[in-house]
């Protein structure tokens, strides 16, 4: 079983940081005390072990004013009662999460990711990832204090409605300002991961000594959800390995999950773990209210250059609920009046719903002219840095823009060296960090590789590429039982079939050299869906009749010696089982038969021509079709008809050499002849 | 997002042992020195190391005398050269992980494991688990000396050919002797902890303090691979939380994986890790000839009875070829004749191939006669169970057996309560446990549940539900955009078809209560396949003319006004949607047509039954037929025909509330009308 990668990112990557920083005074293994039910109720020896903790800190720790503490708590509660009131609204929703995250997203969005509202493609911006995407309400508060257009206050309002900007788990292309699509746990922190990638293979490609033309970070928050998920453990496993430095998470250690307290399920030492993988780990005790900590440790994360930092922040999950916070039921429904109504009393906030006073709104109001500038100042730099480095530059642009290249078609097949990317044996965290690659900017193609097989491992991330509209190329090699001796454990049947149904994935099935080079134009040039390449593990030879422009076009007519568009019989197939059917064409028109031969290698692309051409190449009139594809029959009703007959394997295969198993499963152009004479 | 999991398990399984042992002192954070290319140059500076170490544990090492010693790598290298010579007979095959894994096959199956070759399904062996099922040599030889009847000499002579006992990696459905399906990495390990919480769950619910009628240890091989993969990681997670103190896992750490050295992908550092997810670590630095070292770690794991151990074995892969030992030529090819050659100098094995020699056989030759006495010892044990506790008795007889106890029927749908397992937020593992689960005895039937749109997460672990032909019920629940709000990460579009496409799957989607009751009946009383039962998240009503014996069919007829059968349209439907189906055809009978409604819960079982029932439902004859499902329409081709129309959802879903989501998108009783009309 393998799963390599090549992508475009350089070797620079491949040399991982040696040296790592000793673990930093204040991390830690151990859990705090269980938390009490009520926020308020802190107990003694915790205040005790804070106070002095922060005596001993005090250096590292700048601490706020009271007046601008005041405003902190202010800007917080916003936060949170917006999540709360939009989920009341819809009476749908997850207030949990944004009650208790609110203290770090206010410090995180306010003091230290770099943003323009107004532009929010600006290519050098910090990158923000909400993992635990259920808590999208604590984003889209942020971005509506920070100045985005995509979330005014009717966004909020219409939260989770039809049609709105503002759907029930952070969308990139429904919201700009959210990086990427995230809900299905785990997903989010392996696309940060990708989006730290991408700016460190950026930055080494293109900064010079006297110009960090690339230069930002990348945050995300993540709960235990992600945490349990194995995806989030490969790319993190990853992300300590390639020694992200400029990757910082924030985990939301609430000790809920929807099911209950965590301890039903989830004992593990995070933080321990975590230092295992090569990461740098901070634990932020109080999470509900310590802002000062948590400033002080997204510091001292940032100072941390050779690896990944995690900040483990402890805190209660829906704060300020007085009945409900710190319980699962405040995990994923509305709190309901009554309780919004003590939660109202509980944290002192006597305003309506969608209130955003007016001292918070001065204050948060400062990033759009902010984040013009931090855009312009970058703009200057790019300037001077093209006046200096003209060919980069132009590259660079090139990336930034998303424009391919002239010439770039003379490149196909791509030729991966210098840009490859070892994953070793972990396709999901594979799959969606290159979702990360893919969203970090238009001009950045991820393609990674795998046994077509496991692509069962990493559907979930090819779901999430198919969604958000990423092009990610998946070249998915032994695609049939053609790989032999291996076994039925890593021969593909149903792969074909189940990735047809996919909405909004270029399935493509090439059958010899020219295809195999369409399919790979195809992909590029389908710049908002992900294309998955089946390719053989057996060697195939060209074919008389296939072409580039063909595999645009998705299923075209290879051969034909019928004429008026009325062959006695169609046979159809993909990939290697196209020689097959020309294989059984020929002796078919040694018998005197009209026969013409499609090629089908990709449905999707098929069904979307006209009418006019399906009909050109499978004329009604014709039921006489018969289809071979080493693969499940499943679908393939569509191509050959009520009448027509599939030849496909309806079972799962077995451990013999390839020859011997194309017989016995009976995937012969003898089968085509044999059903071809049937039909006509 | 969630996933929960009812199964047949007792709640003593989830109180947590809190107890933790010390880490043992041999136990290391630390890599072993770089290994040198040749197996036989050890740097001076480690074999002092080993040597004091050697002095400072004396006292816990059994070492054995010079003859034995010499019997040992008789035997071990016995085993090497039975892989090596299969893997070149068969020119295909994967060497390495069986030569360097031979010493540490030899002690676990010669002294520890437990086990009758002559019965290898006596319920209270030992568990062995190869996770690295690349390596199946290794567990063929193993059998093979053992004396199982399903690895003769012959089987190892047609290893990966068709038809053979030996199959490419290791299959239970094949190989008598071999638990469980392996070879997609991870599985095996997360099968192990399935198979070890089942003799948790079994022991604390049938042993009594004067009898441990359950009584027996897991074990599992490991490799680099397997480590990667997140699905190994949750489950290890869960094994760790669940405190298996008999499940022993020996990790092959040898550096080497597929693409080349682990150091490009790989350099976590997987003791602590585990020392982290609760587990006993223990290192055992010289793999490849350390059998002391080798047996004194599992009895040390044995001993630790509140975590489960983690053996980490360092050896050199492929030990023994002087050329190609210690890199990737050696992972997953065969040798060729020339390297044969020199391994047979290099480890003076002077033999002609598949040899066994004498002093080997005589040795192994004791296991027959010794696990026959096991087993009768054990039958006795339970005879005496028997007498004292006879209810208790006859519950494991069933258990064991795997046949239903009366009456069981009644109890549809299962109570869950007392035998529920939290999985966390871990599908992948969660599958994969309960593969385990079911593989342990015949009358395990796990039944497991998450959102239907997860599944995608454990797909791969489904598939080998489907392949391993085990009883796994998976329960999926918020089976279409009927979930609503929580948008489209979390709506299932292409999963019903991607199921109705995987062989040996019984994909289940039932309208109401009786055809939920008859779903999990069809699901229980098929012992060889897995079931998934896609649930609705909406409530739903009865639906006149519904029944459970209609579900043992797959697709059956709801209500019909037509005579002779031949309506004028046919109209179908699965789960929510058949509500309306039956909604449209009220209507249309209003206008005198002649409808008939068809369940389609099933597409397997229907396509199993007879020509003449499926003519009963869907006559050929009648091509006007329209079908209704809030999913892909891929495939639908098969029940409405070229004629016919499919109305279903061939895009992403979208956030709000369901009742908006069904009419948007376009799946109503209107709908259905329309089409029938232009039908018919």
């Amino acid at each position: 079983m393998a799963s390599t990668s090549s992508l475009s990112l350089s070797n620079s990557l491949l040399a991982r940081s040696v040296s790592h920083h000793a673990p930093a005074s204040h991390s830690s293994d151990h859990r705090p005390a269980a938390s009490s039910s009520s926020p308020a109720q802190i107990p003694i020896a915790a205040l005790r072990r804070r106070f002095l903790q922060r005596q001993i800190r005090a250096a590292a720790i700048e601490t706020l004013a009271p007046a601008e503490t005041s405003l902190v708590d202010n800007s917080v509660n916003t936060i949170r009662f917006l999540a709360v009131d939009a989920v009341e609204n819809a009476n749908s929703g997850h207030p949990g999460l944004p009650m208790g995250c609110a203290p770090m997203g206010h410090v995180l969005y306010d003091e230290f990711i770099k943003f323009n509202p107004k532009n929010p493609y600006w290519f050098n911006r910090d990158r923000f990832v909400l993992s635990a995407g259920h808590g999208c309400m604590l984003q889209y508060a942020l971005l509506h204090l920070a100045g985005y257009d995509s979330c005014k206050l009717e966004d909020l309002k219409s939260f989770r409605q039809w049609g709105s900007k503002t759907p029930g788990h952070p969308e990139n292309f429904e919201t700009p300002g959210v990086e990427v699509t995230t809900g299905p746990l785990g997903q989010g922190i392996a696309n940060a991961v990708g989006l730290a990638l991408a700016e460190k293979h950026l930055a080494a490609r293109f900064n010079k000594p006297d110009c960090e033309i690339v230069d930002h970070y990348t945050y995300c928050i993540l709960g235990d959800g992600c945490q349990m998920e194995g995806v989030a453990h490969e790319a993190c496993s990853l992300a300590g390995h390639w020694g992200l430095g400029k990757l910082i998470a924030l985990y939301d250690d609430n000790h809920i999950s929807i099911d209950g307290d965590t301890e039903i399920a989830f004992t593990e030492d995070v933080s321990k773990r975590f230092e295992a993988l090569g990461w740098h780990v901070i634990w932020v005790k109080n999470g509900n209210n310590g802002y000062d900590e948590i400033r002080a440790a997204i510091k001292e994360a940032k100072s941390v250059k050779d690896k990944p930092t995690m900040i483990k922040i402890t805190t209660t999950i829906g704060y300020g609920s007085p009945n409900k916070s710190n319980s699962y039921a405040v995990h994923g429904s509305a709190l309901g009046a009554k309780e919004v109504d003590a939660t109202r009393k509980f944290l002192g906030w006597p305003h309506e719903p969608f209130h955003v006073p007016d001292d918070v709104k001065k204050h948060w109001s400062r990033h759009i002219p902010e984040g013009a500038s931090l855009e312009s100042e970058w703009n200057e730099k790019f300037a001077a840095y093209e006046q200096k480095y003209k060919e980069e530059a132009d590259v660079l642009k090139s990336i930034i823009t998303g424009e391919l290249p002239a010439g770039w078609e003379k490149a196909l097949p791509n030729t991966p060296e210098e840009r490859n990317i070892r994953f070793g044996v972990r396709e999901h965290g594979m799959g969606a960090i290159c979702n990360g690659i893919a969203r970090h900017c238009p001009g950045m193609i991820p393609y990674c590789a795998t046994f077509f097989v496991f692509t069962d491992y990493m559907r979930a991330a090819i779901r999430i590429s198919a969604l958000s509209q990423s092009r990610v190329i998946y070249v998915m090699t032994h695609d049939s039982i053609g790989l032999g001796e291996d076994g039925p454990t890593h021969q593909p049947i149903e792969h074909l079939a189940s990735f047809r149904a996919m909405p909004n994935v270029l399935m493509l099935r090439p059958a010899d050299g020219n295809e195999t080079s369409g399919a790979y134009r195809v992909a590029i040039l389908n710049k908002k869906r992900p294309s998955v390449l089946a390719l053989s593990r057996q060697k195939v030879p060209l074919i008389a009749g296939t072409s580039i422009e063909g595999v645009e076009k998705g299923g075209y007519i290879v051969s034909d010696n019928s004429s008026d568009n009325k062959p006695d019989v169609i046979l159809m197939g993909t990939g290697t089982e196209l020689e097959l059917a020309v294989e059984a064409a020929h002796e078919l028109r040694k018998e005197g038969k009209a026969v013409r031969v499609v090629s089908l290698v990709s449905w999707e692309l098929f069904g979307e021509q006209s009418a006019e051409y399906k009909e050109s190449v499978l004329p009604e009139d014709v039921t006489a079709r018969v289809s071979i594809e080493a693969a499940s029959t499943f679908g393939w009703e569509r191509m050959v008809g009520s009448k027509g007959k599939a030849i496909g394997i309806d079972s799962f295969g077995a451990s013999a050499p390839a020859p011997v198993l194309y017989k016995e499963l009976g995937i012969t152009a003898q089968a085509v002849i044999a059903a071809a004479k049937e039909l006509c």
